[in-house]
């Protein structure tokens, strides 16, 4: 498996297509995976929105006075609102926001990023409305046929440290399913479900990078999928994810 | 950057010498990453256990009684016994234990793999108990010098499906660290800590697999760390850890 970064990619203004960016720079295959951050799909969709345009009303004037008092830093209200706005619920309010997004995604902030906005004089870049869609059509203009995996960075409970994670995938399962297959010894595997997509994504930020170089487009070559069932099942539903029913629950206090 | 499984490992034994095996392989390079699925470091290290070594107490006479009645599924109170002695704390007991490990990792059953146990009629395989020790004498005893982590695969909140991650390493910092640094527009990143083992071991478990053609060792090859800072820091406290604080007190109940 082969993994590299598109190089040369120009800053990406909306409207631009994404398609023909890449593949004026590189060679892509039909069994190739292409992964593209979702920065740069939301710009291109013209995702990016100023914080006026978001006029803060009395629930995120709340949660921004709260987050406000726990971190002793001024925070706008309207950015709150914009998350609100973004979100269909917060599992968390505090000691920040972490929401879940219209298409599935459970992020901070409901992934909306301050950084990387570029020119333009924006103040936010919002995720992409429909990451799967996004996907869709960035393999509908590509003159090959490869998967398109859009991806992000994101924490997560338990471990320090970001890491890549899919949030819209096409021409490709998010995942593999083992279930019923057995171990050279014939025992039953206990890892059932693989999140296929997720690995990519983290193994293209591995070769993207974050900074002045930053490298928004990677391509994963020579890697099979192999011969499995697939899931697109990639978001829990609240029912079965208890970590997201303990947060509803939960109220941070500080000591 | 190039991702491949080491071919031909044979069935791995107690007191095997790891890097002897895997260079008889595969010409590593000084600059390569060495991934080792856990399994195969838990049986090197002997750590292979019989249920009849964890003769049940109370606590774990309850905890299994009352998975037993959540799943209707009969649960060996030992089992239970072996999950608690490998921990250092039971983070959730229903609907599964959700457990730390002695070395910081949170993780389902603490880690104890029933699969995959291979023959000579142990019923678990436990994790190794420093996995990062492990990482650093598989180090010591290759003729070349890579960096080594072990591996292994976990499920995670929000999202379904599992995805390899990192647990012990040698040679390479766990994270390396954006901070301070700058988009190629001057805004400082968002993203600050990278937690490139764990990528490192997601892209590794694409190559590897789990079935029949289970190959438990992959090679990173061509990969920059990079000019950033490094943390070690990859387990999360209990202070910091929202979702641990949140999963403490939370009870769950079925409808």
């Amino acid at each position: 498996m082969n993994v590299f970064a598109v190089p040369g990619l120009p800053e990406v203004r909306p409207g631009d297509d994404l398609a023909a960016l890449v593949e004026a720079r590189a060679d892509l295959r039909d069994d190739d995976v292409l992964l593209v951050a979702s920065t740069v799909v939301s710009k291109a969709e013209g995702r990016r929105a100023d914080l006026e345009e978001f006029p803060a009303g009395p629930r995120a004037k709340e949660l921004a006075e709260r987050l406000e008092a726990i971190s002793g830093e001024q925070k706008d209200p309207r950015f709150a609102q914009a998350v609100l706005e973004e979100s269909t619920e917060i599992i968390m309010e505090a000691p920040f926001l972490l929401t879940a997004t219209k298409f599935g995604h459970v992020g901070v902030n409901a992934g909306i990023d301050r950084s990387n906005v570029g020119d333009g004089g924006a103040d936010l870049l919002l995720l992409p409305e429909r990451p799967s869609e996004s996907a869709d059509r960035i393999r509908e203009n590509l003159e090959s046929d490869p998967a398109v995996v859009v991806t992000d960075t994101s924490g997560r409970p338990f471990r320090h440290g970001q890491r890549g994670v899919a949030i819209g995938w096409s021409g490709i399962p998010a995942s593999r399913d083992w279930r019923g297959e057995t171990d050279r010894d014939g025992h039953e595997l206990e890892v059932t479900v693989e999140a296929v997509v997720d690995e990519l994504a983290a193994a293209a930020n591995l070769v993207t990078g974050e900074g002045d170089d930053g490298l928004p487009v990677a391509v994963v070559r020579d890697w099979e999928f192999g011969n499995h069932e697939g899931s697109d099942n990639l978001y829990r539903d609240v029912d079965g994810d208890f970590v997201r029913q303990a947060l509803r629950g939960w109220e941070f206090a500080r000591d």
